[in-house]
């Protein structure tokens, strides 16, 4: 086993819908849905320690996720997180993190993992921190995922939407995922899988933005403002949708700029996450 | 149906050790192997036509593949594929090109397909072929593939070695693909076997790089020239094994290089296929 260090790379993700599936078993508890992995991401260098510390874009912090990986992995370490993602907002961020962290970390021990099984240690971490359900397999594949069947690897399933765009995104603040995930979830599963269904009949961007809001509607999720700002970008002819689970408005092209917002500015990821070759 | 055209990406793909699995369905015929998805592959580009003309690389050609990729979509086209690979000598030039007009013509065609199902299409063109049986769902993945089952989306499966590394290769000439196929496969089926065990228990592209030299002596596929090269890397404190099947090396770092050859260089390729955005 050696101890050096290494980096790994994950990509965003969006939800834009999604029906939580609960189980005894952290690997088949997850998610189906659908959502958009962005070129944007995370970051995470790991490099083994006699005790784990962990920086998030350079100042002292905390993930549970993270520590529940580095635990499974059996490899304390310095964890360095950089991110130009907005924390809570919907980008599943802490699951690109777990996932980062169990690359780099295997990397770093020598490793004796396979992606399959580093994926089910982020995704159990994930699930354990309640911090998401459908992310860290998501981010893993990269494109446009469509989760069919919740879980991790050997239980999941995952498709794709074969398209490829700029994607534009801004931020009103967070949502308490945990909270939400917590309380009663039967319209949101029903939601979110008429959503896959419809999706699934017309895989292509411009269903899976509709499907997206229907889901937001159905749900009761989508808040005036953010409502007020998918209609304006609607209106001008774009594709607009709220991310699951943050106050932040996704579109496609140019739709935000041209309805008069500052967005920041990204593209559909092609490839999943992965090492970052030193 | 809008009638416009598309691009599309598909990486190259060195299987570095294989065990073929036959059955009366295409998409449940394929192979078990390890392999490596490399940065530089096969650009598609697909615009409607009244009928189907393909162009490789600037000139007038065939793939059957390729056609029947076209005859299954229903979508008769000008196809131009380009690349910098060579075709016939293990990078899974066919299989590539397959996928990316999968991609492409769906994308042309108004996008009625998900990627599943475009994967499944372009995996069966292949098999049909005769001019593959991993290529494409190790193409469509990306990054350094273990098909652990075999066939098309919904009957294979895949894991990954998470690694990532610049990759060398030089080409000596081609191998009959499908001559080799259609003999009596039992011994590379029990080689292919053995070498992906070995991998699953450990990971590692050192691991799958050692693998890959047992299956191909083992089975009779490396020819002298061949062996003479691998061991001359080796020799040099390098890593190298033998493309399956092509006359071809393939190293990492700068086994070929420090060796005195002068190679191609590429990395592995994080990413599967996918759209390119115009």
């Amino acid at each position: 086993m050696t101890t050096g260090g290494a980096r790994a790379f994950a990509p965003g993700h969006v939800t834009v819908f999604f029906a939580p599936h609960w189980s005894d078993d952290p690997a088949r508890t997850g998610s189906i849905g659908g959502g958009l992995t962005i070129s944007e991401g995370v970051t995470v260098g790991v490099t083994a320690a006699e005790t784990t510390r962990i920086r998030i874009n350079g100042r002292d912090g905390a993930m549970d996720a993270v520590g529940y990986v580095l635990e499974e992995l059996g490899v304390p370490a310095a964890v360095r997180i950089d991110t130009e993602l907005p924390i809570g907002a919907g980008f599943g961020v802490s699951g690109a993190a777990a996932l980062a962290t169990a690359l780099a970390g295997n990397h770093a021990a020598g490793g004796a993992l396979s992606e399959n099984e580093l994926v089910r240690i982020a995704h159990c971490a994930e699930v354990r921190a309640g911090t998401g359900l459908g992310d860290v397999v998501a981010q893993a594949r990269g494109g446009i995922p469509l989760r069919i069947e919740p879980g991790a690897p050997g239980f999941g399933a995952l498709d794709g939407i074969p398209a490829a765009s700029r994607l534009e995104y801004q931020s009103f603040g967070e949502l308490p995922t945990a909270e939400i995930l917590s309380g009663d979830t039967r319209v949101i599963r029903e939601a979110g899988s008429r959503a896959l269904e419809r999706v699934r009949a017309s895989p292509t961007l411009e269903t899976l933005f509709a499907a997206g809001r229907a889901f937001a509607r159905e749900t009761g999720l989508l808040d005036p403002e953010i409502e007020a700002v998918v209609r304006e970008v609607r209106d001008g002819g774009g594709e607009a949708t709220m991310a699951m689970l943050g106050r932040t408005v996704v579109g496609l092209g140019t739709g935000l700029t041209d309805a008069g917002y500052e967005p920041s500015v990204a593209r559909t990821h092609t490839g999943g996450a992965s090492l970052v070759i030193e």
